[in-house]
């Protein structure tokens, strides 16, 4: 099943995507979820049920919104493949590194990607979004993919010289209308085994970023063992987990995006996330 | 005026403070406001004459949660003292230093900072925090003051251990049971000029950090002017502003919060935010 939290003629909304439709299950079921947060910490309790008693609606009719618009957490994996931690000359280190991006700062597919007026060093991070469904603390590798549910694709956009301007990411990760989520997560039943999956980042057509998330330092399951060791995780929380090699950063000369860019993240079998790049209206 | 969230015989509301006792003014006014955010968001309108109204609660029979138990954002600015930047080896940066610290992380006056199952190594972090009003972007230096609607005490306790794990200080400041916030927010008005202002940290009553506001790197204006620089700044959103010299991971020694221990942050005016530390249950 994939889902999408999505706006329909100015009203905010969620539902199930089907081949080439949204059914809209956020109306339906407005008495039982407030939001898709809501469903999701239900388990998804009968929502193919009813995705399969509303009419459809075109795609092309549908604005694409943050996966999860409102999570109480999103939990960022830095350095968490090989080739990306050897170009950024960080050392080896027996835990993921996290830093935190807060709800504010999330954007929706083919919505645009803001370059803020106080900075051109725009840079993408694709990435694989996991969304947890169970709460939890102290999660075991063991049980932590029972608390999975769903994964979607993430562009996790920095602003360079802000995540530089001393030893903490915060600032740099946490612009409005930098990090793309979506279009939407997919239930992991669906989705199937993740380590062959490959990820793929493309900035006008060019292919900047490639690799399979069997190349993670620390899996999907640690991560999720990790997080919930120090802070307890919540049905709709999203870690994102980390980005490959090939940042416009680490290029010389820097690759940064720019208005008039598209940047796309492609994940086998669950889709694109394609976002145009513009300047912050001034 | 003092604004505090309390729970009273079971029920969550919030009020104001007078010098002995509490004006349950939630409860009068929550058909206008969902909770102190969202009168903070109003400019408190209404919140004065609603508080002269009402029967006041003694004090004795109040549960004290943090100031704003829901806040968007907590900006916490690291090594903002001299001192403290000293004792820490860090060099010395154009801008603050940001981390962010999420609300379930947040525990009130008197209840316990809880040391977790998994580290010894607790510590404390008196600090003044200031709560945002007035929403904003690219606030200016010379605007900063008038979009706080009041200011706190924060102890920003932290698991050195977990802190250090990597670069990014994140998981050493999420900690469940942490970030002690209260007893009450003051109003500006009532606080006065800042920079004279003593902040003083105690564990058992020994004095354990000691300074004045005018001592900060990064001072009050600059910190919200820097935060909405990246972020809009919303309606009781925290920016805890640092802590002084003095903390217990840079002592010889380490010196450890353990249970049965209690810490005091002081603030001139402001208050004494007291929290007994105890284990987590396992």
């Amino acid at each position: 099943m994939r889902l999408s939290t999505v706006r329909i003629a100015g009203r905010t909304t969620w539902g199930v995507v089907d081949q080439d439709s949204f059914r809209d299950v956020g109306t339906v079921l407005a008495g039982r979820y407030a939001d898709l947060k809501a469903a999701i910490a239900a388990g998804l309790a009968g929502v193919a049920e009813a995705a399969a008693s509303v009419t459809a609606t075109p795609l092309a009719d549908i604005e694409w919104l943050p996966v999860v618009p409102n999570p109480d957490k999103i939990l960022c994996v830095g350095l968490n493949y090989e080739m990306h931690r050897q170009e950024t000359g960080r050392s080896e280190v027996e835990n993921p590194t996290i830093f935190a991006r807060y709800a504010n700062s999330q954007t929706g597919h083919l919505a645009p990607i803001v370059r803020p007026k106080v900075s051109t060093d725009l840079d993408y991070e694709g990435e694989l979004a996991i969304i947890i469904g169970k709460p939890g603390r102290y999660i075991s590798r063991e049980d932590a993919l029972s608390h999975v549910a769903g994964y979607a694709i993430y562009n996790d956009g920095s602003v360079r010289d802000f995540q530089r301007h001393t030893h903490q990411f915060t600032p740099g990760k946490n612009f409005p209308d930098t990090g793309a989520f979506g279009p939407w997560m997919m239930t992991p039943d669906e989705l199937g085994p993740l380590p062959d999956l490959r990820i793929q980042t493309r900035l006008n057509g060019q292919v900047v970023q490639d690799a399979t998330f069997g190349q993670m330092i620390f899996d999907i399951a640690r991560q999720i063992e990790y997080c919930s060791s120090f802070t307890r995780l919540e049905a709709g929380d999203v870690i994102a987990s980390g980005t490959p090699g090939g940042v416009g950063a680490k290029r010389n000369p820097p690759l940064w995006m720019k208005p008039g860019d598209v940047v796309e993240v492609e994940i086998d079998r669950l889709g694109i996330l394609s976002n145009p790049i513009v300047d912050e209206v001034h």
